[in-house]
């Protein structure tokens, strides 16, 4: 198990404790999830703020940071003599709580009474998203189930998002680390799919990268002939010439940070030519949007202007028309990119999500829009330095959205719908990468993988 | 999403039926489970009962069989046309009902309403595995969380049990592929593996292979030059020449099917003598379990028989002595093989694991030991044919519980501890294969393997 310093971790805590003031921080570690049968688990995956402020990644964890009292507790037990004998010895608790910096270790039933004894401070805790969490908070502290997820504290909420919102050094180290296997993952890919093969194979060939390099997946991968079907988990169909590959998959590196990646590609050689048309307006959506990124500048700006982008393209291909202004502001480019230019990235995927998108992409003045397209868009607010932001447009053809606008006649002023039954079984098409957001831009992540089309075609083999 | 055909669905029912007699049937299908947030999932596992019965292979299913009224009803949600947008259109409920042959489907929230209008029925479940599934039983039931695992049904584990121990033909051609691609994995392992490899990079390797060949992890591999640790998930070691490799994985089938392999081979091109003495134990073990497989004998004779054959080794390499009948009855051996020489494998990879050992793998009559050793035998029970089973037994030195036996003298007339302290950093050895019972013995499952000394040394390219 691999941590920063103790000295980091100490820091990370004593900014939350300034943060939120007062009461007692719990803060829940996972367990082990079940499968098909108890012992059959998942592989397992620690909390990411429990990672974040304790580091100790394993099952069976919880902590306590009692500000009022300033004490910090680990709880959890130690193996037992016939664990040991099956599982091989670990470190003590007590020792690796100590790498962390944290002086106090209990077992974990000691955490109810703890919890019972502080009933007369404000305990925080964050909203749950395993259900045995949210039975265990139900237990210790008393409410009903169904209760528990509009008790979390927003305070504890808030002072954890600014603090892990921000990356250090030693965080975009890492975030190197896991971006620099998502390309390595993406370079097999581009370079090993062939007409012919089914695309779970190359979710084989990319998830074994990713474990061969050290790392795990960060999220499931979509790896589709059928781009334009947005949340695709299926990898059944063959690849065939004439068809695009969208893959979208990344790495975690093995201390939990994200890496995500999209690119497609042709099955053949080389893009047809409306392939790369498209493929071209949305990449200059994805360079506009680089290009925009600075700190001070609201994400929602960013995801408008490669909205308007996308737009521009469209209109010139004649599948959009009229005033762009209008039809932007409007949400009729949403009919092409149905989601979000991005999302922050950290050690999770989409970083935080867990703690609520109302808190993480966006603020008090900010409030999300309910409009189509935009209401997927996880982050709006005002860039920092320090943010690390997917950049990831697209234009996606799907065939059930376009016949219900269609059918309602929706944006006929700026949506040329006859045209668009020539686009019906195109596809889609999505590019992304990610960027840290610095003193006076952004740069890019990772090593630079191939996006344009003259590259992407290079290393099909054209 | 394959399945068997209707009939063979609707035969299993009408068996199950039979067998329990009254009351209402109640399945719970398995959920989406989050790891690090809400919508990042793992890699979704059916319940393989749910599976056995009803064939779907989907999330957010239940269904009844309401053997009072004989009515049968599949309760689960259309996606919204929201979803047709963004996870593309899927086939109705009522049309994949169909397919398995309900005629009855209706939206999940009219489940607890047809539960509380069965109320003065006999309502029997299966015990929960996974919290979600115990917290949905208790609201629905009425019964605290608690009490839920003790309310499960014997009645319909043991009636399950009875069924889905029994593999048919179309079960073992679908647990033959799921044995073949485990083959592939295990061939690509034995042939690249190489000093100065991570263990990770050969998991990366088997994981991406059974991937690639449409298949699924059936538990988490053990990759270990460790093998004396039982439970070994770790996989941060280096390969070096003198050290062996125990591989135990394995792969689902398409259609959840589970295979097991275990093999343990040389990291250099060849075994040390040391190595091949023990290895040649355990291989006669292997080969003298297999040989008394046939219906009717208990499989506790089988363990036992294998018990006695590495006690034999042991005692030729002076690590046993005295009366081996002695020494296999109170557990000496166990010091040296501290597990079940296999079990049931079938949807699961410890077949019903989640039902209760003491049903799927002991009777009324035969309770399990509590004996060290004994005590994780799995099954006991008499053979039938048509169960499949794993045949895997093993040497294993670990260093903890032999200072623990010593410091208590246990056993002492049995083990000799001078002659023991040479092993102690030996490591562990385990060969597996699963074997189907047939009339008159018992037939291997899949494509053979290499498992003989030199036939794994000439695939390691001695």
């Amino acid at each position: 198990m691999k941590t920063f310093s103790k000295e980091t971790y100490i820091e990370r805590r004593n900014q939350l404790k300034l943060k939120v003031g007062s009461g007692v921080l719990l803060f829940l570690g996972n367990e082990e999830s079940s499968s098909n049968f108890k012992d059959n688990w998942y592989p397992f995956r620690q909390d990411s703020s429990f990672l974040y402020f304790f580091g100790l990644d394993m099952p069976g964890l919880a902590a306590i940071i009692d500000i009022d009292q300033d004490q910090e507790i680990i709880f959890g037990d130690n193996l037992t003599t016939v664990e040991v004998i099956w599982q091989g010895a670990h470190p003590p608790l007590s020792e690796l709580a100590e790498a962390v910096g944290i002086k106090i270790n209990q077992p974990i039933n000691e955490l109810s009474k703890f919890l019972d004894k502080a009933a007369n401070q404000q305990i925080h805790f964050l909203p749950p998203y395993r259900p045995e969490n949210t039975q265990k908070l139900s237990e210790w502290l008393h409410f009903p189930v169904s209760e528990i997820p509009g008790r979390a504290s927003v305070d504890f909420i808030k002072s954890i998002v600014a603090l892990r919102s921000i990356k250090t050094e030693e965080e975009i180290t890492e975030i190197n680390k896991a971006v620099n296997i998502s390309v390595r993952m993406h370079k097999r890919s581009m370079k090993e799919a062939k007409p012919g093969m089914k695309e779970y194979q190359l979710l084989g060939l990319v998830n074994g990268e990713a474990l061969a390099l050290g790392g795990h997946l960060s999220f499931a991968p979509i790896i589709t002939i059928d781009g334009q079907i947005l949340h695709n988990h299926n990898y059944s169909n063959t690849l065939t010439t004439g068809k695009m590959l969208l893959g979208d998959f990344g790495a975690e590196s093995a201390m939990r940070y994200a890496g995500d990646i999209t690119r497609t590609f042709p099955v053949g050689p080389e893009f047809s030519p409306t392939q790369k048309e498209i493929y071209q307006i949305v990449f200059n959506a994805y360079q506009a949007a680089v290009a925009a990124l600075k700190p001070g500048i609201r994400f929602k700006e960013v995801h408008l202007l490669a909205c308007r982008k996308l737009a521009e393209g469209l209109k010139d291909l004649g599948l959009m028309k009229g005033n762009l202004d209008d039809a932007v502001e409007r949400g009729a480019h949403a009919l092409f990119f149905q989601c979000g230019l991005g999302h922050m990235m950290g050690l999770d995927v989409h970083d935080m999500e867990d703690l609520g998108e109302e808190y993480v992409g966006y603020t008090d003045e900010l409030k999300k829009s309910k409009q189509f397209g935009l209401k997927s868009l996880r982050l709006g607010k005002e860039l920092e330095k320090g943010y690390v932001v997917t950049i990831e447009p697209g234009i996606y053809f799907i065939p059930q959205l376009i016949d219900q606008w269609q059918a309602e006649n929706l944006h006929s002023e700026y949506i040329n719908y006859d045209k668009l039954a020539e686009y019906r079984g195109f596809g889609g098409i999505r590019v992304e990468d990610a960027y840290v957001i610095t003193e006076s831009g952004s740069k890019l992540l990772g090593d630079p993988l191939e996006i344009e089309i003259a590259d992407v075609e290079r290393i099909r083999g054209k």
